[in-house]
């Protein structure tokens, strides 16, 4: 009977739902005692701005919708980046973002380019809105090549800094990547470019298919608040509010929207988290090359870095056994590179005592943690 | 230049979104001294609880992305309902749950079945997933007779009561429907349900095809919290997980997560203010009777009304002039209804003032709004 009814309910799914592969996020543990250095939150708390801006909304008026348009924060992002409201989209994470992105504007029955190795959402969107992903190597040294994409395309998304790999493009060369491609949408996700890269928002106004996607979560320390935006010509931004308003006019709560407009408002607040992340990546990554780890050169708040010696999955458990979460890949290429955010310093240096623990454990031992393993 | 660069990002719409007519939600009036009747928010505050959750949950923790499952909340709305937590979805209000479940549930190549005159958002979401939409027409009394909906169909969407009529269906009606479409989803979306409807969450476990969508907005006094969720057979709930994860893993912010979960726990207010309102409602009806309306059966926050001989469009600017907003639907069939959120009673009070006021002006002085019309 049970099954029965199983069976007809699972024979009722979309069929076009039956091949999604969802993304997965990086685990969130409910217990305290963790050291969470595995999803690139901030390890610094928001501007206390943006605590009393939410308190502040928690009001009868709650009872009331929120702007459809949230105009007021449009405006307030706007002038924050010299633009003007039209010119500027906000939506319940910048993985909403993304999402309208791709319906609104990769969708050209070409293939959409990002690199093979990048954010794990954008493949997930293509299959979402049936565009086919065109996976574009990186080079031997996990950087993208502009001139790897100058090819047909309906469209092309590049994070940057790279995640997670955390190199960065200059500003030169997202140039000459939208100059070779004047006929298609060239979205760049800047989530962690306050950590150290130079942004594309300087070219908007001059690179009509540009579209800048940024977030609060990383750098205004707010990934609880879900609040992104993106930037672009007012044509870009208008085919993005179609797709919004056709599928859910009210995206951010009254709660969000008053938190969102504090901490962009509080851009000191942000300077000075980002050049205290700065500064323990620094540290860090000295002494992880100290513990014989190769660093990829980061402008990011993580560093992704693979041992000379001691495989990343075996590093990994260790480091969960001792409640320190980093983020492992198991896919093609960085399947033995570890993901590491920039914790506090305190975190930097508990996970630095703990690798040096285990990497002195497992060598003297013979324990698999430092059996011989072949390059990637 | 400016207008080539217009001509350049215009193209570079995704096709499919060239053709898309947005939703275009109610007026939110900005500034302060408006009485709203026009988007069936609930005119009492939300419980205390839930501004209390809020506050408690606006703190260093927003640095830390919520729980993607929403487990918590999932357990609560489960335990309100006598279901378990793999039976119910969450989402960023009904409008994103409904969004889901037409791509998750409703693509199946033929038409999705919806009263002509309901939610107007049902079709703009057939638009945005590429369904065909086969709107069935109320009959002359503006019921749903669900003998109708016995036809080939990809899916049935039908709001319980339904708006704007504010007609209700009774649970054998619904059981009629759910018996004659065994091999199609049938959303029952139960947005005003708590105003007088009976529920279809009972039917739940008899019937695996069937979904029943909710929201804070109405009842709990949220819209600003951007809250609902769908229950149904696990295999329905699974189907609306992997489109979430394919579109935003975190639609709910911790802010929303910690208010919503107060609000399901305190039933207590929401059957408070839901008793309050259907007094004031059945207050209303009386008096809007006594003007010259003809009132159609409600069992929701709101009334759907017919002036014996004022014009509809006309009866709304005058009262739009009075800053009364009530709705005005131009669409065939109901150009000449308004539809009235019920407010406080001291709003409700005032409605009618205006109305009696602009109703005996209009007939003494053969103002436009007295001229006869014809019938809808």
């Amino acid at each position: 009977m049970s099954s029965r009814k199983e069976a007809a309910a699972r024979a009722l799914w979309s069929p076009a739902v039956r091949g999604l592969h969802a993304y997965v996020p990086g685990e969130q543990p409910q217990g305290a005692g963790w050291i969470k250095l595995n999803t690139n939150e901030c390890p610094y708390p928001p501007s206390p701005r943006v605590l009393d801006a939410v308190r502040d909304a928690a009001d009868e008026r709650l009872r009331l919708y929120p702007d459809p348009t949230a105009l007021s924060l449009r405006q307030t992002i706007a002038k924050r980046f010299g633009l003007t409201p039209e010119q500027v989209f906000v939506g319940n994470g910048s993985d909403e973002v993304l999402a309208h992105a791709f319906c609104a504007l990769l969708r050209h029955g070409r293939p959409v380019l990002f690199p093979d190795v990048s954010y794990s959402f954008y493949p997930v969107y293509c299959a979402l809105y049936g565009i086919e992903p065109q996976p574009i190597p990186l080079d031997d040294a996990f950087r993208v090549r502009v001139a790897d994409y100058r090819r047909g395309n309906g469209g092309i998304v590049l994070p940057n800094p790279n995640a997670p790999t955390g190199i960065a493009l200059s500003l030169s060369e997202l140039t000459q990547l939208l100059e070779s491609n004047p006929g298609s949408v060239v979205v760049i996700d800047e989530a962690y470019v306050d950590f150290g890269a130079e942004s594309a928002v300087a070219l908007i106004n001059r690179f009509p298919q540009l579209l800048v996607v940024r977030t609060l979560s990383k750098s205004a320390a707010l990934a609880g608040l879900r609040v992104g935006f993106a930037m672009g010509h007012t044509s870009l931004i208008e085919a993005l509010h179609v797709v919004k308003d056709s599928f859910n006019s009210y995206p951010l709560d009254r709660l969000a929207l008053a938190g969102a407009q504090a901490a962009i408002e509080d851009d000191g607040h942000l300077q000075a988290l980002s050049a205290r992340i700065t500064a323990s990546r620094q540290w860090l990554e000295q002494q992880l090359d100290g513990l014989g780890f190769d660093c990829l050169p980061s402008s990011a708040n993580f560093l992704f870095v693979r041992h000379t010696s001691a495989r990343a999955a075996d590093l990994f458990s260790a480091l969960r056994e001792r409640r320190i979460l980093v983020r492992h890949f198991k896919q093609p290429r960085i399947d033995n590179h570890l993901r590491i955010t920039i914790g506090t310093q305190v975190e930097c240096e508990a996970l630095v005592d703990a690798l040096r623990h285990i990497l002195s454990t497992s060598s003297s031992a013979g324990a698999p943690i430092s059996a011989p393993i072949g390059t990637p």
